[in-house]
């Protein structure tokens, strides 16, 4: 198995990612190597600060153009087919590679595998899908950005991507499927999310749980929980911002030195950036996206993640399953 | 001045009610009278508890049914034309009260006020506001949850509606108004929100601050953030329950006996139950709905709020603002 890693994504590139790839590769024994896609050069002089054993199993592959984040994503990955994301989708594209990550431009790493990668059979909209901290484990919410003004079937698309990410990645054997919507019963919500309740719950290969208003979230009653990628946007974002919000509100009381050490734990806690990055669910690839201010740690998630996902065959899970529904739909 | 509450609508009715009209009563020099709206026994009891003097300043006038919040609102308004809602409403429709309060169903007073109070000429959506608490002061987030399939010219309606509230109750002299998105540049997000912008940005009446992301709410970088009310409601939802789930990661600690201080003063900050409740905007009439958990200290608040509300003419306002805002789209 070989994973092509963008090298020159992050915000703190390369030296992040090859740290991140050192650290994976100690982990894992021999089951996969690595491919860093990038400024050669840069990932070279890079490598030199790690133990020389780390090599054996990196391969390097020169890409000389990176996509900076505010440049559009479609034009870029057309006009830059020398980027590092361009590059390592191409890889994968070609199967010389099995996944790809990147803590780049999401919009182009997104962009570029559904440019390269194509939708899979029967998946109208391939969803971003990214895991939510709750107090009762993580939740998967998809699409988390990836695609706005979605239609209710969309959302059962979502629910079947979700629901394989959850059985190969998360372990869970029958995932329990919510639905984002603002209020329990069938019948609330909007135009979308009335329908999309219909669909889901006459869906008798999901575990639709039914819908989950925005304070069940934190409550993890939910394996995977589709939603409109406006709605799923704002609330990852929101989510983001919470563990700071906090540590704020702690720091502020003049009359307390002693917060700090909450401040930090609500801090590490929430920290969404030691997370593994978010799939990109219905290509005919594995793609994990990661925060552009990725940590090693996370980017050494993403390829265990990406890892699994192979090793578990996933895509091909995806694919079955898209092109079962795309038929009953028919039918 | 008079002011009619709901004294059936809490969840601790109408002992909260009353304890909060008694406060407000006590904190204001002969501005207003209350009249407690709901079972005349169980309301003359309760008064029996507080000081002869606060009876001065309450009417009562007797309800004798009560809307539960599973009934469907529009129908338990109609066929509960004798419930502590539709009376205190008939109330401000006759122009017997100056204002309305609830803390029972949401959806029947909202539906109550359009019904007996009417949108005002010009406003398509009457809009729930709803206070939050962020780290640069409060942000009224509108709409919250009263409409959902919202066009853009409604999100327009729902800014000139807040602006006006944020300056007459808020005390604000130009309120910086923000539309929720999904990316900071205009041309982002779902089709109603690029829409939304463009109209906002073209309308010299606001002063249009751009799109607020999910992660900025919490710093406050607006006074008025309008949305559809399907993302509102989730957001609200959501903000309401992150101090109970924060308090919980503090609490999960085994090792820390110390933490629960800290996780006090986040649920304390947070304490939503503790704000004045949230102004239904663009009736003919001025209408706060408290949340059903309400303490006294929220019913006073809201007492308060309706009491500015009329003095400072927040209807009229809104009632110029609006006819203005059609005359120039008809033009």
């Amino acid at each position: 198995m070989r994973i092509a890693l963008d090298a020159m994504g992050s915000d703190n590139a390369p030296a992040v990612e090859i740290r991140g790839a050192v650290e994976a590769l100690k982990g894992s024994a021999g089951v996969f190597r690595l491919v860093l896609v990038g400024d050669q050069v840069a990932i070279e002089a890079e490598l030199r600060r790690h133990p020389a054993s780390s090599r054996e199993r990196i391969d390097v592959v020169h890409a000389p153009q990176r996509i900076e984040m505010s440049e559009s994503p479609a034009q870029a990955i057309r006009r830059k087919p020398g980027s590092s994301i361009a590059v390592g989708l191409g890889l994968h594209k070609r199967g010389e590679v099995d996944a790809f990550i990147s803590a780049g431009s999401t919009g182009a790493a997104m962009a570029g595998s559904l440019l390269m990668l194509r939708p899979l059979p029967g998946v109208d909209r391939p969803a971003v899908g990214t895991l939510f901290p709750t107090l009762g484990g993580q939740t998967l919410v998809l699409d988390s950005g990836a695609n706005v003004d979605t239609r209710p079937h969309h959302l059962v698309q979502f629910a079947h991507l979700g629901s394989i990410y959850a059985e190969d990645l998360m372990g869970i054997e029958t995932p329990r499927i919510g639905l984002l919507n603002i209020g329990e019963e069938p019948g609330k919500g909007d135009e979308r999310a009335v329908e999309a309740y219909r669909l889901l719950a006459a869906d008798t290969r999901l575990n639709f749980v039914g819908n989950i208003e925005g304070r069940d979230v934190v409550w993890g009653n939910c394996d995977v929980l589709v939603c409109d990628g406006f709605v799923g946007n704002v609330l990852l974002k929101f989510y983001e911002s919470i563990a700071e919000f906090i540590a704020g509100i702690l720091r502020n009381d003049p009359d307390d030195g002693n917060a700090e050490p909450y401040a930090k734990r609500i801090l590490d806690t929430l920290d969404y950036t030691k997370l593994g990055g978010a799939p990109l669910l219905g290509v005919g690839g594995v793609t994990i996206i990661c925060h552009g201010g990725s940590p090693p740690r996370a980017i050494c998630n993403a390829i265990q993640i990406a890892a699994q996902a192979v090793e578990r065959g996933m895509v091909r899970h995806i694919e079955r399953e898209m092109s079962r529904l795309a038929e009953m739909s028919a039918a």
